[in-house]
């Protein structure tokens, strides 16, 4: 007791707050100067800015310059250089450095998540319900085979030729099958797509693919965890996700009237934007309390108001929040990617470098074969949208967090999940601009005026 | 030893990030229709919309509702409302609701501090360097009154009035020099006011009344930790806000032009607004730093940024951005006082009460009498400047915060204190109304023209 009570009083007498507002300062700048340097050099080489953003992350974080950097990857305060900055510009003393990282990683790390959570609002509002609901029975059946194909190819795969036990193997498995909504979704962005069928197929699969990917990855957590399927669980989440997205539909219409109704009669500032944000934040905590994602609920938000005077004025408010938001997201989960694992110089990476290799492939051919899913509509760019599946992002960073934590992950396996989420997130910009361009053969005059208009507009 | 790692482990066994996120989420909800409630009620009885969300704030604070508190105000997570939610909601477990309060007032407040520093960001931007130095000698003057009057008259009247010890006199003296830039600038921006002659005499008096704070805060401080006065310290202070603010000056030009080349030469989304936030955030930081206050740095971010089509366009992508921030902040100011001080039927409180009714008027004429220094400029409203340096808000409450910590202030002082902040800060936008009022008697064009236009154009 008198142990605890002088930690207590030994912690109260300094005061962490005026570190934490400055390390929060700082890992802003650095965030920001990072997601400009790389963007800029990424549009200079002709590839999307969203990969120079995490490129640059990777340089700002964990692998290389410690500069932005988390607990979860393994780091502690005497890792960071921003701590280091504050210990020699603000006079942070050595024995708070451990406190004021963790909570000064803490409030970054919130800042990330409200950045996805915002940009899947202005998704939202860029999308269309009608037309998104128009291509849903194409979207469904993509998002299925992603989810089969990798699954099926990668577990089988794990336990025939590298002879591994079934409960790794399904997990290695499970990881396959995520899709990252908001790198594929800012990538379509940044190529004008997002609202071709082609993009909205994309998006509704992907947006599937997340539901489905909270499923596989609570099936495989509870096997994980007691060895055997929690079905009961398993069906709450079906239930309550399709009675979340369908809820939202329904109550879009009664939503829509009083967010114009007080978007034109209110008189302080932020008319228009506050309301907006009540909204896709109060949904984005449904989202997370019925253990869906956050970014379910403000992207179904942005989706249900519809087309008005209003809504075109918040898309056009909402580009400099999102603008100063977003990056956060990107530039943070390159920053906590650790490129190491992947270093063929270093022996023990090698067994991991040859399963990672096997994932790689299975990933990749996995998604690539959606597009076959999206039958009955002619002419439609069946590789890109293939293509726009691949990137697994931080949900595969996810299964292989919670698979390391909960002992099932070997430290290979768990470096080559690493090494598949790392590879397929960075192949799939470049390899989607690509597909994405072989359509302009057939239509030249777009191309032409797409090539016009700088990246800005997006 | 064990039971450290007992609960170290005991810790990373659940993860709170989640939780911390739907409170975070749940706190901004509840913030936002705070401060659209108190600010659209506020406007309809003819008051600066900042009052209604400062209302809006203790209502949804530590005085009432609970829905919003902080650690700091001795708050702790079996108090708070938001964490009773998540606890039904989301199934926050017992055991982790002081750990996930702790975070999720973190977090808050660092959005709150970064609210106040785009406010002053924002101020800066629409202030004019020449006119704020070309009325320098005046504000000076102001700000020194307005540092002189109410501390003399203050320790003194407490001294030989209440026969109080030297010490704490001096302490609640200190607390009555203060200035709140935030609400000061607020009401004036949203009065139309923020360019007029006494609106810049105002604000370079406030900012400079805040630099005078901090190192009459540093003296008191030192003075109630050792008993005397670290002079080096003090002349420390000064020589670095000067240096810090001429330095900024100096710089200005320079900056200027490289914000431009960068603002039209970047390709990517936020070409316009992500550089300006690099600037105003790294100087907030060397404000902060340099143990000044970080919202010096952003003011003079913004400040030295000079009249240029880029800056005409950062202007307007801004706006959004700072209704989403801003009310955090005076929201969170108004979550944090309480009230409950105040209450006459508590017996306890009268003998603050009777303190607090002295310091308040000395609080009231000490500023009221800095509208003289505003010499040599003819026809200029003397009035209104005396009540734009009324409110102390979130300085005066640091000061308060300090002595209570350091041991100096009795409860009944401390109370009294909290409660001359509390008036001082209510009672001035609608005496800055009057004032400004009063000026229209001369201009009635201009008045009529104000009315008409609502108060959104702020």
């Amino acid at each position: 007791m008198i142990f605890l009570i002088a930690s207590v009083s030994a912690e109260s007498t300094i005061d962490h707050a005026p570190f934490v507002l400055a390390g929060v300062l700082l890992s802003m700048v650095v965030i920001y100067l990072a997601s400009k340097i790389g963007g800029e050099i990424a549009t200079k080489f002709d590839v999307p800015s969203v990969l120079g953003e995490l490129v640059a992350g990777v340089i700002v974080g964990v692998s290389a310059l410690k500069l932005v950097i988390f607990p979860e990857s393994g780091s502690d305060g005497s890792d960071s250089i921003i701590m280091m900055v504050l210990q020699a510009t603000a006079g942070l003393p050595l024995s708070e450095v451990s406190g004021v990282f963790t909570e000064t990683s803490e409030v970054v790390s919130v800042l990330s998540e409200l950045g996805v959570i915002i940009l899947l609002f202005e998704i939202g509002l860029e999308s269309d319900l009608k037309q998104l609901m128009g291509v849903g029975a194409q979207a469904l059946v993509v998002a299925i085979i992603g989810v089969l194909v990798p699954f099926i190819a990668g577990t089988a795969g794990l336990i025939y030729l590298f002879g591994m036990p079934t409960i790794p193997a399904i997990f290695a498995g499970a990881a396959l099958t995520a899709t990252s909504i908001g790198i594929t979704s800012r990538v379509l962005s940044e190529l004008g797509k997002l609202s071709s069928r082609e993009g909205q197929i994309i998006l509704g699969a992907a947006i599937t693919d997340d539901v489905l990917g909270i499923i596989v990855l609570a099936v495989v957590a509870s096997l994980a965890k007691t060895g055997e399927v929690d079905l009961l669980n398993v069906v709450i989440l079906i239930v309550s996700a399709s009675a979340f997205l369908l809820g939202a539909i329904l109550i879009g219409k009664l939503v829509n009237k009083v967010y114009i109704g007080l978007a034109s009669s209110l008189k302080t500032r932020g008319e228009i934007i506050t309301p907006a944000f009540i909204f896709a934040f109060l949904m984005a905590y449904l989202g997370n309390v019925i253990h869906l994602e956050a970014i379910l609920g403000s992207f179904a938000a942005g989706l249900i108001l519809e087309e008005s005077d209003q809504r075109h004025e918040l898309e056009k408010q909402i580009v400099p929040v999102a603008d100063l938001f977003v990056p956060i997201f990107f530039v943070s989960v390159g920053a906590k990617t650790d490129v190491g694992v992947l270093n063929p110089f270093v022996p023990e990476n090698q067994e991991g470098l040859i399963i990672a290799a096997f994932l790689i492939v299975v990933a990749i051919i996995g998604k690539m074969v959606t597009g076959l899913g999206a039958f009955g509509i002619p002419g439609i760019n069946k590789l890109a949208i293939g293509m726009g599946m691949i990137p697994r992002g931080e949900v595969g960073l996810v299964f292989a967090a919670i698979g390391s934590s909960a002992g099932v992950l070997s430290r290979s396996l768990n470096a080559a999940i690493v090494g598949m989420v790392i590879v397929t997130t960075f192949v799939a910009p470049p390899l989607l601009r690509i597909a994405f361009g072989s359509d302009s053969n057939e239509l030249p005059d777009q191309l032409k005026l797409e090539t016009e208009i700088p990246n800005k507009e997006s």
